[in-house]
């Protein structure tokens, strides 16, 4: 699917880099520009030569740097190329939402964020394939440009990916959850295996390396994504504390930890039922006024959109 | 390197399956028994009746049962195989050396732990390779029998593994951080992920997955493994739920994590470094009476037994 409107891609590191790649191969028209050097013939020389390119082409641009770099990107889009349709790949939702409310108070923007990512870093790191077949969140609320959701979509259908409809705080919500708490506790699985030292290390096997596999990651993106997501990253560590608790209580007074290991196996095979599971196809008329209350419903339940057809969603909604 | 003696393993689910494949991979004589209906020609009818075999061809017995059957298994070896060396593959130490110690004071004993597994269990889940390059912990006490130790090191170099000679304490000590942990946290993660309900469960990629694989195990196994080891467990879940409310709390106050990610990511370049070391190759003279704390400080140090020529062990210590 050949996208009608150029892709500017703010930042080619790990995911911009790879976002700029499988757009690409779509045969989308790319350019982008980073703080880093990257040599490829597709990269401008600066971030506001890329911008001002974007707003003589009328390109959708792509946010794709870390949180704490997101408000001076903001700043020059709102200089160069303030008419731009908007999206970006970073890991939190309602901050970047904020910062583009204030800095471009009439964008057309609408959030994404793409579940995928590797330990290594940085544009040699990206591939093409990076997001074939994950799921890409695209934030749909009710004030959300229907023309800036449509160009976000499709870049995220056209990178491979599978759109997940919900908002940013929902989103947020859930990635504290499912990618944010599980970095936390791989750095205090890590810390504490190593305090065991060289003979625990020594016998580190399966159960420890996956656990904290992504504590391979450069500290600063890991900080830059959790301490951006502070609100909902602190309630699902006290709901994580909760459980470790009445763990370390159960263990101590009776010796026995059944209620935790079993409702761990549960949602385990709840996570693999769900992606595992048969779906049906269900079209949503995009022209419908109530279209993003569905599409919100859709993600709720686990679903996500497969593709566009003119003015209709198709939706996959598990069984 | 075919044993002079055969083989006898009680118990042929995952773990004790593999080890009867890897040792008749290596040319060893081998038969078994199980609770479980196995067919294969090598499994006797009964337990009894493998360990009255045992008892006629000299055989070393593993005991490759879940802790709660290890005391009845014990009772059956002291029936009908009093004088065999015995090793076992059971994931934790002392409360195994304690049920020998009571039921047959006399036995030549060498506790064993081979660091493998996967989430699938039983029989068909073995394979011959399951150990290749693995560690596997040899228990190394100053009234271990030389006898029993020298046939557990032969069986786990058999069968591809790498041999760490500890003492039961602390081998205890070191799983609890690098194994029992990683699964109470997947627990932990698993259930406060799966809290998020289907969105989240469809937005979880490779931190959620990979942190929460180890809840693909059967619980009873895991229970069976982490309440074996009770007061060891318990110090590393206080070390864990300290480090985890530290972050906490740094979120709360000042939004910052970085002493955790930091400190995280330093642990796990301590195991990688560990893993990609050089190694130093030390004989070790068996014949020394202080050879067992060698070989414990070998262990303590990150170091394996490769290999025994006569009556030495050839150590690798890590640079």
């Amino acid at each position: 699917m050949a996208s009608v409107r150029p892709l500017c891609v703010i930042g080619l590191g790990l995911i911009g880099g790879s976002v700029l790649r499988a757009a690409a191969r779509a045969g989308w028209d790319v350019f982008g520009a980073s703080d880093a050097t990257v040599a490829d013939p597709r990269v401008e020389p600066s971030v506001a030569a890329a911008l001002e390119r974007a707003a003589r082409e009328d390109a959708l641009v792509v946010l794709a740097v870390p949180l704490p770099a997101v408000d001076e990107v903001l700043r020059l889009v709102a200089t160069h190329a303030p008419d731009c349709l908007l999206t970006d790949v970073v890991s939190v939702k309602e901050p970047v939402a904020d910062a583009v409310s204030r800095r471009l108070p009439n964008a057309r923007y609408a959030g994404g964020h793409p579940m995928a990512g590797r330990s290594a870093s940085g544009w040699d790191a990206g591939s093409a394939d990076l997001f074939d077949g994950a799921a890409w969140v695209v934030t749909t609320e009710e004030e959300t440009s229907p023309k800036a959701w449509r160009a976000a979509v499709e870049l995220a259908l056209a990178c491979g990916a599978q759109v997940v409809p919900t908002t940013a705080r929902e989103h947020d919500a859930a990635v504290a959850r499912i990618s944010h708490l599980p970095h936390l506790l791989a750095a205090v699985l890590a810390a504490t295996g190593a305090d065991g030292g060289s003979l625990a290390l020594s016998l580190a096997a399966g159960s420890f390396t996956d656990g904290t596999r992504v504590m391979g990651t450069r500290p600063e993106l890991v900080l830059a994504m959790c301490e951006g997501n502070r609100g909902p990253l602190l309630d699902a560590v006290d709901d994580a504390l909760g459980r470790l608790g009445a763990a370390r209580g159960s263990l101590a007074s009776t010796g026995g930890l059944a209620a935790t290991v079993r409702a761990g196996h549960e949602a385990r095979q709840a996570w693999a039922d769900l992606r595992d599971a048969d779906h049906e196809e269900i079209p949503i008329d995009l022209t419908d006024p109530e279209a993003f209350e569905t599409l919100r419903d859709l993600g709720t339940a686990g679903g996500r959109v497969l593709r566009l057809e003119d003015d209709t969603a198709i939706g996959a909604l598990p069984a």
